[in-house]
């Protein structure tokens, strides 16, 4: 824990350090106001931890890690645009605190920067390399997300593949790069993004639970977004998996507005429907299996099991089970 | 005029090659519709020459050539949309044929693939830092041409500095990046990168003259587009500099909208004045001393004056001077 504290702390009084405030204002404020946002930094740590646990040191892990969350602000910049979110982690969105263009050419000159960055270590080849792949498949996924939208049928292996694309492949990738960065081989390597994908997918469906399942104030976001935005998470596939032609239709006929109620009304009767179908369970236990195959994951790396601890204990904190 | 014929078959034969018809087909179409568009693949082409002039191979320029290209593309992609342009040599801009969100999305894979393309040579890490900083450069010069808009004084300082950026830093580089990858010594690539920038700097200053006087057949584009979009060119700049208080007021006036007229007896009115001021002259001689200054960069590379033949060539078939 005090490892973890102190690789945060560290990290922040790196991060407070790099110039964001460049000439012309204009294109580079909205990217500090979004980098520099106070946040768990959770792209940053993994990278970090994983560069730590193969006794790698900070000061060439820094930047990548700087380049992986610049790279994911980049994502958020633009996603906020396609989504038209009026807001992020509470305060307003790029596209709404400016305006659509501006946050089109901030979004570009932070995924440059994310670049310039990136190459600032001794591996820097290898990085940018994996930079390359992660974004061009977080593009990919944001377009299956989009597609989704008017795409009627979506099966759950689609979704997987998805959510996989769109948040899994990045953690993935941030713990790789700190291995990298280390010196680690490639087998370690690979057992470090296993274990980040295991963990992105099951972050995901625990996101897609605690979407029908949570409060405002735990959670930070309005119970039921998902549900009121008709999102084919894996709560809806699941349920249309498990549910009876008379409860898929009444199902599909409230996500497609052929059923119209309003907001409250229709969140409560499609809680209902998924209690009734043991949704919650259901989804929870494939959220279990991706945990377990992260631990499996983490446990195949070929070191002694005292460097793991504090990767281990940050991922058991961050998935709630610590509590 | 072989060789440069020679290199352009090669280098359109080498793109022809390349895969752009990936999965999935929505994010990847828009891109191989840009990229793809038969062109002059000026920067491609700069690259390469510079390249073949130090000796360098071929295969060694021609993924980083191919960068440039797509970096270029990401640009005028997401420039499209921010300009609200419906057409881009001749055909459909691409958030006019598809939509805004797919613009966006597509922009920012085809800059990841620009990344990816420019890794592919045996300095991998010269041609990505110069690659993240004339980025970041473009950005800031499609920043500058934004804030110009409602800006209502622009000086022709403010604008010869904006057009470096959105449009000369990118020929210098694609020079200096051939320069790289054929291992020329550090003075040489400035020498090419200051050819590339001067030499910009007349291709766009030639381009303003080019839009009061020309005509659409041989230029593809309307005469006076400028003029009705109230476009704070060098043009205009000059024009302001030489008029008198009364004509100044005049001009402010058809460019501010406080004088109203239809379109053609606008540009025919501005162009007029421009007639009266002697500007095309004024403009023309500034092109001049660029070409000038893009020639003596030239002559001062170390290499005897064969090697260079080539892509003085190249320049003066550019520079319609060959005529």
């Amino acid at each position: 824990m005090e490892k973890i504290q102190q690789l945060k702390e560290r990290f922040d009084a790196f991060m407070n350090g790099v110039d964001f405030n460049r000439v012309p204002n204009a294109l580079y404020d909205p990217i500090a106001y979004t980098v520099l946002q106070k946040g768990k930094r959770l792209r940053p740590m993994l990278c970090l931890l994983a560069c730590d646990m193969f006794g790698g040191e900070f000061h060439e892990a820094k930047y990548p890690a700087l380049a992986l969350e610049t790279a994911h602000n980049f994502t958020l910049i633009h996603d906020d645009i396609m989504d038209q979110a009026p807001l992020r982690r509470g305060k307003e969105t790029v596209y709404k605190k400016w305006n659509t263009n501006q946050a089109i050419l901030s979004g570009d000159a932070a995924l440059v920067m994310a670049y310039d960055f990136a190459t600032r270590t001794h591996r820097p080849v290898e990085v940018v390399s994996l930079l390359n792949q992660v974004l061009l498949e977080i593009c990919e996924g944001q377009q299956y997300d989009m597609d989704f939208e008017t795409q009627t049928e979506v099966t759950i292996p689609e979704y997987l593949e998805m959510i996989r694309l769109k948040t899994a492949v990045l953690l993935a990738t941030s713990l790789q790069i700190g291995a990298v960065v280390a010196n680690a081989d490639e087998e370690d390597q690979k057992f470090l993004y296993d274990f980040g994908l295991a963990l992105g997918m099951a972050f995901q469906l625990q996101d897609d639970i605690l979407d029908c399942y949570s409060d405002v104030a735990v959670f930070g976001k309005v119970t039921g977004g998902d549900i009121v935005e008709n999102k084919k998470t894996m709560m809806y596939l699941k349920a249309l998996e498990l549910a009876s032609p008379e409860q898929r239709s009444r199902l599909s006929g409230l996500f497609s507005g052929a059923i119209v109620l309003n907001p409250q009304r229709k969140i409560d009767e499609v809680i209902a429907l998924y209690d009734e179908l043991c949704v919650k369970e259901a989804v929870e236990s494939q959220m279990t299996d991706y945990f377990h195959q992260a631990k499996v994951c983490l446990d195949a790396v070929k070191l002694p099991d005292d460097r793991k601890v504090h990767l281990r204990h940050y991922a058991d904190l961050l998935s709630g089970r610590d509590k």
